[in-house]
């Protein structure tokens, strides 16, 4: 099976917005062995949309399109198809139906006129519910080919192709029996060319086994892919290169696949019975942010405390003016009678203070921009990591929030 | 003039990395007047790559490609298009020097072979220099069209770009006098078809000015974009129709171009000269981490309390324990409750208390997921939002904490 995959929207024109849908159902029809031979964009253009679309029934056998199936008289993707296949649309109840409790849950009483006319689609198509927005996708076929029509917002379009497209591909054998399954290993403590260095022999192995290095900011991940008859074939020629490497960077890993630091974190909580609270500074509520992104976080995250003035942290964390007076706000000792602070208010079993410079202004030569301390107790005993990170005043946050998560996760495995 | 880009890369089509050369290229191109009528990928395939380049020439005065440049056999770009052009490649001694000159200063005496190759260019083609790389760029008129290939990293690319194409494009009078200004015009608090309903008739006007709807989680942005001969005429084109937007969007308009909530709350606290402070259950601390975003949000951001537990709420905020019995956690009561707590402990002129349901699990009939309190208080006075969001967990948060900065931003106005 080959494929193509056309964006329609002047925006990705202009350079308004970034063609990442393109790149996400890349990804997927990949592990779904479906080639993908262009990627093509367009704008809300009904001539150039048609002629896009003529070029690719006639060389493609399934067709993604994303984007222009909103309630606006900019969105062209559903007329224009219809038009190419030459089908009319006709109101569809149940899409009808869906569109209604959207907005009834809501708490509009009335459903707008300009969202029910997303409710008619071409007889003979299949539809997609969107459970996120209004627009459903749809499925036509047309000659020898497939045009699947996909929403544009991301939000949309990645759980309605994971929860409906895909077992649509399926159940229709456009997807390959050969599967490409991709373990993720997730490492935090060691920049790129560190983990690059200790894994020189896995990047260079070839044949039905790769090993692939991603960097992010504050995180360093390598896939594994294998292509094989089934999953559980793909998973035997996985296994021991994971083992091995594995071995060698130990506790820099921190999960696997989808695993984010924050649902280690909680799932460590959980099996040892802890409950944690944080007390941040120039994090600014991100660490309690991350952490209360897992669902059933309330049962051992207790209290979070954003103490971003000195007095705040006097005030409601007890940190002693003295303290704050000799050693300055961004110091070892501020952190760790924080992480005290926050424990004796919220009798939580581990508890961490951060402090630190996320900039631009606010740094000296002695303390530059970037320099962070971040404390974790744990009953009586405590102690500080200091840190100094670069970027801007986003990227310092975030890597402080990544180092602060670590610390946490690695307490937790004593 | 009309132009359209094309991506050539393998890795692009495998979704590992996302194609943000051409939103680049679209952005500065807009800027030079250049319309951009296709965005299209192909792989390190010399056919399709031909094809694509056929129908180019066929129907775009100019264009860009990026990527398949460099010194690997993967690299088709150049030889596709001389093959495509008919012309024969002839080594050109100034970037010979150029891409030895760039080995001499990494500390290579040598410069590998492999690289010498990129310095052999079609006659008559004009040559773009690469600081940052070996592969140069170049321009190529065929037909009555023009060729400019440009390197595939972006730290290649737009030095390139900037310093060398521009000029280029303008010397030979490919770039327009003209230019367009984009005006961005952000809202909050009104659902897309709403929007679309109060701005139908700026939506369908043509010509010189357009206006365009964009819609986000929990925000939406107009775009009026004109073209002219320079910025001030197209700034005359956009102020009236900005004015007549304004005039019926009234505050459900909060920021213009790049502003975020957060700034312009920012910006009205310190006119103001008043201090704020937040609680917040479901969000988790999203509120205060977008607040401490903003550089010298510490002048006016005195405290941030994340009471996940009814035990915080009420030691730390004073909630008090027969409010929570008789209404539960999540009710009107309890969120005022928590925005007067933290106000009190903060001494804060302005202050926010949120409480809600993120879900997936907690709901119930009578108190479902995506149930939120909001609560604003000032001074004395103090009034309480309910909000009804739906999507999964972090939606929910998201569009709580859109919410909540809307309310704070509101609240000032007065």
């Amino acid at each position: 099976m080959n494929s193509e995959i056309i964006a329609v929207g002047t925006e990705i024109l202009l350079g308004q917005i970034i063609n990442s849908n393109s790149a996400y159902l890349s990804r997927k029809l990949a592990e779904l062995g479906i080639d993908v031979y262009y990627h093509s964009t367009v704008g809300d253009n009904p001539n150039r949309l048609s002629q896009m679309l003529s070029m690719a029934i006639s060389r493609s056998d399934i067709i993604f399109t994303t984007g222009g199936l909103g309630p606006t008289v900019d969105d062209i993707t559903l007329k224009t198809v219809a038009q190419a296949c030459s089908k009319r649309l006709l109101p569809n109840k149940n899409i009808i139906r869906d569109i209604q409790s959207y907005f009834k849950k809501k708490g509009l009483r009335r459903t707008p006129a300009d969202a029910v006319r997303q409710a008619s689609i071409p007889r003979d198509a299949a539809w997609f519910r969107n459970t996120v927005g209004t627009a459903p996708g749809l499925a036509l076929k047309h000659r020898n080919s497939l045009i699947i029509m996909l929403p544009g917002p991301p939000r949309e379009l990645n759980p309605m192709f994971e929860n409906y497209v895909i077992p649509y591909l399926k159940r229709r054998k456009y997807a390959e029996s050969r599967t490409l399954v991709t373990r993720t290993i997730r490492t935090t403590g060691l920049v790129e060319s560190a983990v690059n260095k200790k894994m020189k022999k896995f990047l260079s192995i070839s044949g039905l086994v790769t090993v692939g290095i991603y960097a992010h900011l504050g995180e360093v991940h390598l896939k594994i892919s294998a292509k094989a008859k089934n999953p559980k074939a793909a998973e035997r020629l996985i296994a021991p290169i994971e083992r091995k490497i594995r071995k060698i960077l130990g506790h820099y890993i921190y999960g696997t696949d989808k695993d984010e630091l924050e649902d280690v974190i909680g799932r460590l909580l959980q099996k040892k019975r802890k409950t944690l609270s944080i007390a941040e500074s120039c994090t600014g509520g991100m660490v309690s942010d991350k952490i209360t992104d897992v669902s059933g976080s309330s049962a051992y995250f207790k209290m979070g405390v954003i103490s971003y003035s000195n007095k705040a942290k006097e005030d409601l964390l007890s940190v002693s003016k003295e303290t704050l007076k000799r050693y300055g706000a961004v110091s070892r000792p501020v952190a760790l009678e924080m992480a005290k602070g926050v424990m004796r208010l919220s009798s939580s079993d581990v508890s961490v203070g951060i402090t630190g410079i996320a900039g631009p202004t606010g740094g000296s030569r002695k303390k530059p921009v970037g320099l962070v301390y971040i404390a974790i107790a744990r009953g009586k005993k405590a102690k500080v990591k200091e840190c100094r990170f670069t970027g801007n005043r986003k990227d310092i946050k975030q890597q402080t929030q990544i180092a602060a998560l670590d610390l946490i996760r690695r307490e937790l495995y004593r």
